[in-house]
């Protein structure tokens, strides 16, 4: 019944389990999202909210491994990077990235992490109709979803990308794992040399722009008139780079399409595909 | 909204969690009642399953303390005794059983344990119009659930409780608790010896009767034909046990009972109740 109402209702011994975990988790838009999938797709799941700190990550985590009606683990702000320590195996995108946003449970019971946010944030730009191939880049924020933006960019073709983080060992880290697999295509330097020149993309992969007051990621003076900007940012979903970029005529990219987009990719990674008809063909 | 109708995709970033803990865990009725219970009292709260076995509980439970979304755990077989170690504090029925069903997170961050079978039970016989009150009890099994009945059943005030368990430490340790509390009126042996004269009311709080086959917990010919017979097995609801107390003419009462009075107690333990008025007096 893909179609029919989901409901709490609907929840009973036998129904299968997924967690979003963050800090703070009231902003997260999963749950949304994946019961909806679950709903479609007519399975007996549901995936809920679980609010814990750095402190307790370990704990919950170990927590996790022994239910076994758990099949799956998304994971938001601020444990994309530790979380990986916690998987058996890495996917080809979490290892490139260093952090992960998805878990799940493999048929022999060991746990793989993958990070969709950079395929979902690339599937987005494609679906406003910027493919990013031969583009240069500035991207601010090195933390676990930029990086992994970074990576999809690289691997989606982009000729030059520029990172920008304040953390001196975290940009260099990242730019030697990123520089190890796509040689000579990224440098990294602090936020005070941001070089606008000839860049087509600007995204920013901080938190700058949740809270009211925050300063821009970059400033966009430097930027050309036509440079796409793109925030990973989903609430607020108007956040003061990209009104600023409406203003000033650029184009823009709201954060959702990154989530959006990477529903598609959990419903393959999580094979939540819908049942197939019974192949009685009736004319 | 009490009466919109429940559904997954009320479920947020901002939703507040109860798990239900067993082993197996398919069987379970509280997701159905705890989030009925949730969507009359509109409370942005969801109940899920966890699966988990006994080699699991004790970091199962590290990891639901270390949620900080978390309220409540339900707990069922096997795990109620166990449980009370996870506690900071036990109620009075968990101290005296030795065993719980129900935690909730105090506002100071504490968990108290409780155990709400027994009286669940009781209320449950008090609805069919059976008042304990100096009745003579047979009650076969002496683990999480069968203590905490008993416990309950000399609450309400019975004069004779009989206790049986094939298992000789486990019987003397539940009659040296119940007799410091209750001196004088408990008894307890193995099943061989059970004793069905002058009997009232005969409990079955053994498994079995849950699987098809299992012998019947007590022999039915020792008992008056007027003896009330009830299990507190839910599924199947007809037990072996009940249908042939039933065909030979005596009163039952079906385990389901238990756990539906037990919903009206949770609702004081996790304060649950309906929002009240705004208080405005519009005639």
């Amino acid at each position: 019944m893909p179609d029919a109402p989901p409901g709490t209702s609907t929840i009973s011994g036998t129904t299968r389990l997924y967690v979003v975990l963050g800090d703070p988790v009231a902003q997260v838009r999963a749950p949304g999202l994946l019961n909806d999938l679950f709903a479609r797709t007519a399975r007996d799941a549901v995936l809920v909210p679980v609010h814990v700190g750095p402190d307790g990550l370990a704990d919950v985590m170990r927590g996790l491994r022994r239910m076994r009606n758990l099949d799956g683990i998304l994971v938001t702000v601020p444990h994309k990077i530790e979380v990986c320590r916690y998987a058996d195996l890495l996917g080809p995108a979490a290892e490139v990235a260093g952090s992960a946003n998805a878990l799940r449970r493999n048929p022999d019971g060991t746990w793989l992490a993958e990070n969709f946010d950079g395929a979902g944030f690339v599937h987005g730009l494609r679906r406003h109709g910027q493919d990013p191939t031969g583009a240069t880049v500035a991207l601010a924020g090195a933390g676990g979803a930029g990086r992994a933006v970074a990576a999809a960019l690289l691997d989606a073709g982009v000729a030059r990308l520029r990172l920008y983080d304040p953390d001196p060992d975290r940009r260099a880290d990242v730019r030697a794992r990123l520089d190890a697999r796509w040689p000579g295509r990224v440098t990294a330097a602090a936020e005070g040399y941001f070089d606008g020149d000839g860049v087509d993309i600007a995204v920013n992969a901080t938190p700058l722009g949740m809270s009211p007051g925050d300063p821009l990621p970059f400033d966009l003076g430097r930027l050309p008139r036509t440079c796409l900007v793109a925030d990973i940012i989903m609430k607020p979903a108007e956040t003061a780079l990209l009104d600023a970029a409406r203003r000033s005529g650029r184009p823009v990219v709201h954060g959702r399409h990154m989530l959006d987009s990477q529903v598609l990719l959990y419903e393959d990674f999580f094979a939540l595909h819908a049942p197939e008809k019974n192949g009685r063909w009736e004319p």
